[in-house]
């Protein structure tokens, strides 16, 4: 059966993907271009990753109005992007208004389209302490929008196996699975070395250090 | 208060925008172009709509990979419009898989990045007898998916106050509201005359006859 595999070209989605993978799905490839920094590496990375697992399809989506719309550092390069900080209050200034929603209207038409019985799609646990539509709550609300706004007869499964595990836990599975790590990218903010201090580095580099290995792709020095 | 206002050029998202103003929103216009075959005549309507209603914004958003991932006349032109037929069985080749949840996922993106309070959207039921994207059930479901995938404290109210009237209906309040029904465009086949044989065709005019009133746009000559 084929999925429809978000793949932004980070550490959750790639590990995710070879999940679906070792599950004996045939992956469909779905990589968004939003305006993002660092978009460059990503889908670079996006790419590899669906060749390497021989995806049926790979699809990338030109989501440039989310930049037109505005409100936030990742897509609004003039505003600078928020650093990691232990005790922040409220959402950080890298959330975009109602991303997931975008991206996941998107899978659902392709995996509608294409007769794909499941999306895979990484969000998890630190990821919705902050933005809200990473949130269970959210995705159970989706699952019923995709039950309601596609022909009838249409299943689709929308998986989130990471939801409620942390980077630590993914990055086990992942190695377990022998994910390519130096195919991924998480930093926010830079894409020739990563800065090592916003809030994409900080988690990735605790789960690294946390089954003391080290992280394949190259860091500022100072960091 | 602002609110989003989808705007088609159709005669119904065209009378809710009037409806909106009339309420006394101020609007937020919103325009899609996802390779339709009549882009050209509709957005030209929209964007007349947006300058009457004298909108505050007029966003126009390109969503060509609709098109890209297929399975709909509307946007393969290879394929033809499948022409109105009283006892039709099943949906007709004008769906586009999961269109309006890609649509509205954009209009929160836009309320919430704005501070809106609510988006229209001109949903009716002679739609939603084919297209599950139109379904009561769809709305509730999506009205469900913007509370949680917001952030917190956001309010964004989504509304079809258009979802079980008839066209017959809607052109009766359009008329209280004297819309400008010579900037709206409904065929889904052709832009200079419409072609009075597809569905979009079939019901605009049995509304302008049940009223007794002449349709301003130009029809072909042999309908």
């Amino acid at each position: 059966m084929n999925a429809v595999c978000l793949l932004s070209g980070g550490m959750d989605s790639t590990t995710l993907a070879y999940l679906a993978a070792d599950m004996g799905y045939r992956i469909l490839g779905l990589h968004f271009n939003y305006g993002q920094r660092t978009e460059g590496k990503e889908h670079t990375c996006a790419r590899t990753v669906a060749s390497l697992l021989n995806a049926e399809e790979f699809l990338e989506i030109d989501l440039s109005h989310l930049k037109i719309i505005g409100h936030s550092s990742l897509t609004d390069h003039t505003l600078p992007v928020d650093s990691y900080r232990e005790n922040r209050e409220g959402i950080p200034n890298t959330y975009v208004p109602f991303r997931n929603a975008n991206l996941l209207a998107i899978a659902t038409s392709f995996a509608e389209a294409r007769g794909a019985g499941a999306i895979f799609i990484g969000v998890q646990a630190q990821d919705y302490s902050g933005y809200p539509d990473c949130r269970p709550a959210f995705i159970e609300a989706f699952q019923k929008v995709i039950e309601t706004g596609t022909r009838d007869g249409t299943s689709i499964r929308l998986l989130t196996p990471f939801i409620n595990m942390t980077k630590k836990d993914i990055l086990k599975e992942g190695l377990r699975l022998k994910v390519p790590y130096e195919h991924t990218w998480s930093c926010y903010k830079d894409q020739e070395m990563a800065c090592g201090e916003c809030g994409a580095c900080h988690f990735r580099m605790a789960a690294f250090s946390a089954h003391g290995i080290t992280d394949p792709i190259p860091y500022r020095e100072d960091k």
